[in-house]
């Protein structure tokens, strides 16, 4: 059994934070110094996707005192306790699966009598055949027609992961002759929300995707009873247009309310659950079953990865790490994720959920308050977009935000177009390039204000090509990256019960039950 | 003539750094005193918008102390001067118009022997008269066809504002029967996404609206190019199909290759550009141009209101201040903006380039380091979405993020639902209402998981409803916001010279010109 220890009772944390003015980016990072790091601080993850480091404030020093810290916080033996089935998630008691939607790791995790990788596949089976009917036409709608778009209804976990890899995989699909359905979300409680997307589609030929683990979620049934509004006004028998994905003991679960309904449970979490049939319902619709499979071929690669105990050898144990440094030792609040990729344009809001979610905490796994910060903010958006925005601030302001580029060798459709003697994707690999050095070793100039300090820390997780196989392993990376860092913080990185008391009180404010202030905000918002 | 002098020479200044301890959020948003501070701490914007601050952390002493610091600091007075042209962009030598292209504050401005009003009143005439023809088929395709689609290619300031507005407008739009042409938006050089957005559109019916200053953006052009060969391998003419949006001198004004052009200039920069021909253009198209005078009008209410000089009576103002508080005093290094409205999706995306490019400064306005903390870290999504993502680490981590709610009465379109006993759009304002009490009072608990410390500061502007008018004002709101702060720091936030070395480095990539560092990601990315 590994030890659960905070990490300011960690000898090798002493030994790093004596290592905060170790390494100058901008110092290493030059001439023929930098281009060695460069060649030299590479990991493989999987699927053909690198992460490169060699612009992270590490050098060997600071890569044995991590090595130091993975090891005394046994972040290797906390992992495999993980997917062997232990109770991780130690504030609801659960043990923590996702994994194991994607691989069999470790033994065989045998829960409430059941195998649960057997449960897993059986769900991702039951989706299968059901998704066949649909694409083959057998499951068709009251006119006999087919389905041709699959609209989830879900929030938070069962939204923003979907959707980002909805979103990755869409245009790929179209060249790549696999996008079998159009996809839609509805996820906000503003009513608005499911009326614009409800004026977009064709409701009579639409299969709408419930998805509530517990079968309560306020938003989510509210939008399911806006929808089976609509497809009730529009003369059709709801029951023939819905299918839910939640956990068997729900209100959901075999409700003849439902074409069918799809299986998740308590091991896995709602940011975790892209993996499960919370994405394999929807994202099976849209691609196919092959593709979602292939999709978790991909993470299963990655994770199988982050079992290595060489930090220098493990892509998501050293990004987990690194980050620790920047984040405890140098006193970054902030990481940015800027994929060079328009088809990660929501991949950043979904690793905002997965990272903020889960290390956003103030307590370690047993409960009690922890003395250093924990989990950063993330924020991002697509390169080159980025650089017309915000990047002014990161390259020329006063906070240091440390930097996830992320980068592929082609593009997912087929056209390009050559100007100036360069292709668009030379030019969006070449502006990635361009501002890893241009954040590192910055620029001198008289002028003060195009001076660039530079030793602005990044990395970058190169790839061949945005595919469903290298999406799995760029997910599965940030889910083992996040979880690391859980681990080295002592954090349980499982719960979220800082978004309990929020709901609470907003059912008092519907409920007229307010005084204070809350009684104030009712009156201006007229609600 | 103001005086420019930097915040730490300011006797205000001092004052305030002795107030870092002066208020409990948590204290005194507490029973009754919370209750009184919601009903007072109200200060209008225009157009119905309301600026409510009872739970940032101020007070009677706090505010006087910011008022010192306003009137120190000259704010109004600098206001004044930069409507009435005065050359505030100091580093690139210009005047600062935007606010001119919705309203006439003050003085006539002349400059290049030019009337600025008359000249922007001009452009939007001219863009009025084109849009009506193309609306009422006087200006048609090849084939005599209407035009139903408007694309805009622009990068930055030309793509964030205008299509944060169009989103914010569509479905109101809808309801309001004056959606008169689809807008779409290409923007990144990475090829997949004019390929994607190419996909999604009929090109013989689409006008492409190239909106580019200088006429050189490098992204801009590509994309462009790409276009241009989507038109021609359509068997079209690609000059029947585009329109410029460009200052006069740039290569794109007057040339036959467009259908016609219409003009901005230097007086306006690129992320303060949508209330010129930037977003005039593209959003005429897509509701009229009625539509976006009525935005216009708006702005320039909140512009007017901007004028005043009792911050209690002055929101922009107002806000900026306790902004600086929060991030000087406090040490606040990130501020989140969270709409409860769908519709504002893209809107923090927007205010991030606002913010973040404006004041993310390391100089003052004469070039010379500043040795205080300048602009903010924005991001936001909206809510509920956030409430089911990243609000855990908002609510019990370990780093306070001042957070700016948005909220509206009634939502933009007319359909809704009851369940439970209200409607989404009440569920909606419940939750906007109880996050800023939860995150102001927090909750006590024995179990410290489910503590929540509470004393998170907010403020909310509150709405009737989105519309032209209001969103006009809004936006307004937070340029002047950002205006006033970058007044307080001292720093030029109309120039952006951040953005300089990464273009200048990506150049030299594509022309093989490589070595060090930039030479090895180079080979990495296959480039």
């Amino acid at each position: 059994m590994a030890n659960w220890k905070n990490l300011d009772t960690l000898k090798a944390y002493d030994e790093l934070l004596e290592l905060w003015n170790e390494v100058s980016v901008k110092d290493v990072m030059a001439g023929e110094s930098g281009a060695k790091r460069v060649a030299e601080y590479n990991v493989p993850i999987a699927e053909g996707l690198t992460f490169n480091y060699a612009a992270r404030p590490v050098d060997d020093k600071v890569l044995n005192a991590l090595q130091a810290l993975a090891d005394e916080a046994e972040l290797a033996d906390k992992y495999k306790e993980l997917y062997n089935g232990a109770v991780i998630n130690t504030g609801e008691n659960r043990l923590v699966l996702h994994q194991l939607c994607r691989g069999q790791l470790g033994d065989d995790v045998i829960a409430d009598g059941v195998n649960k990788r057997d449960f897993y596949a059986k769900q991702q089976a039951r989706i299968a055949e059901f998704v066949k009917k649909v694409h083959a036409g057998e499951i068709v709608n009251e006119a006999g027609e087919k389905f041709t778009t699959a609209c989830q209804i879900g929030i938070g976990g069962s939204d923003l992961g979907p959707r980002a890899i909805y979103i990755a995989l869409e245009n790929w699909a179209k060249v790549n002759d696999c996008l079998k359905m159009d996809a839609k979300f509805i996820s906000n409680v503003d009513p608005d929300d499911a009326s614009a997307v409800l004026s977009q589609i064709d409701v009579s030929k639409t299969i709408f995707v419930l998805v509530s683990k517990s079968g309560t979620t306020l938003e989510t049934l509210t939008n399911e009873a806006f929808v089976k509004n609509a497809i009730q006004e529009a003369g059709l028998d709801a029951s023939k247009h819905m299918i839910a994905v939640t956990s068997e003991t729900s209100p959901l679960a075999g409700n003849p309310d439902y074409l069918d309904s799809f299986y998740m449970d308590d091991y896995i979490g709602g940011r975790y659950s892209s993996s499960s049939a919370v994405g394999g319902a929807i994202l099976s619709l849209a691609f196919g079953p092959e593709i979602f499979d292939r999709f978790l071929q991909g993470a299963a690669k990655a994770d199988a990865a982050a079992k290595e105990t060489d930090i220098t050898k493990n892509a998501a144990m050293l990004d987990a790490l690194i980050g620790v440094y920047e984040r405890n030792v140098l006193g970054c609040d902030t990481t940015a994720v800027l994929p060079y990729s328009q088809a990660l344009a929501r991949f950043p809001a979904h690793l905002q959920q997965l990272d903020m979610e889960s290390n956003g905490k103030s307590v370690n796994r047993f409960g009690e308050p922890v003395n250093y910060v924990t989990g950063p903010i993330i924020f991002g958006e697509p390169g080159t977009n980025g650089q017309h925005s915000f990047y002014q601030l990161l390259h020329q302001g006063k906070t240091i935000v440390p930097l996830q580029f992320v980068g592929f060798k082609e593009n997912q459709m087929e056209n390009d177009v050559v100007i100036e003697g360069s292709t668009s994707q030379q030019k969006l690999k070449a502006n990635v390039a361009a501002q890893i050095v241009a954040f590192a070793c910055g620029k001198d100039d008289e002028n003060k204000n195009k001076y660039f300090e530079g030793d602005r820390p990044s990395s970058i997780i190169v790839g061949d090509k945005l595919t469903p196989e290298s999406l799995g392993a760029l997910l599965a990376h940030f889910e083992n990256k996040v979880m690391f860092q859980g681990f080295v913080w002592n954090v349980n990185s499982f719960d979220q019960e800082g978004v309990q008391l929020g709901k609470l009180l907003a059912k008092k404010v519907l409920a007229g039950d307010t005084d204070g202030a809350l009684k104030g905000y009712a009156e201006l918002l007229d609600i």
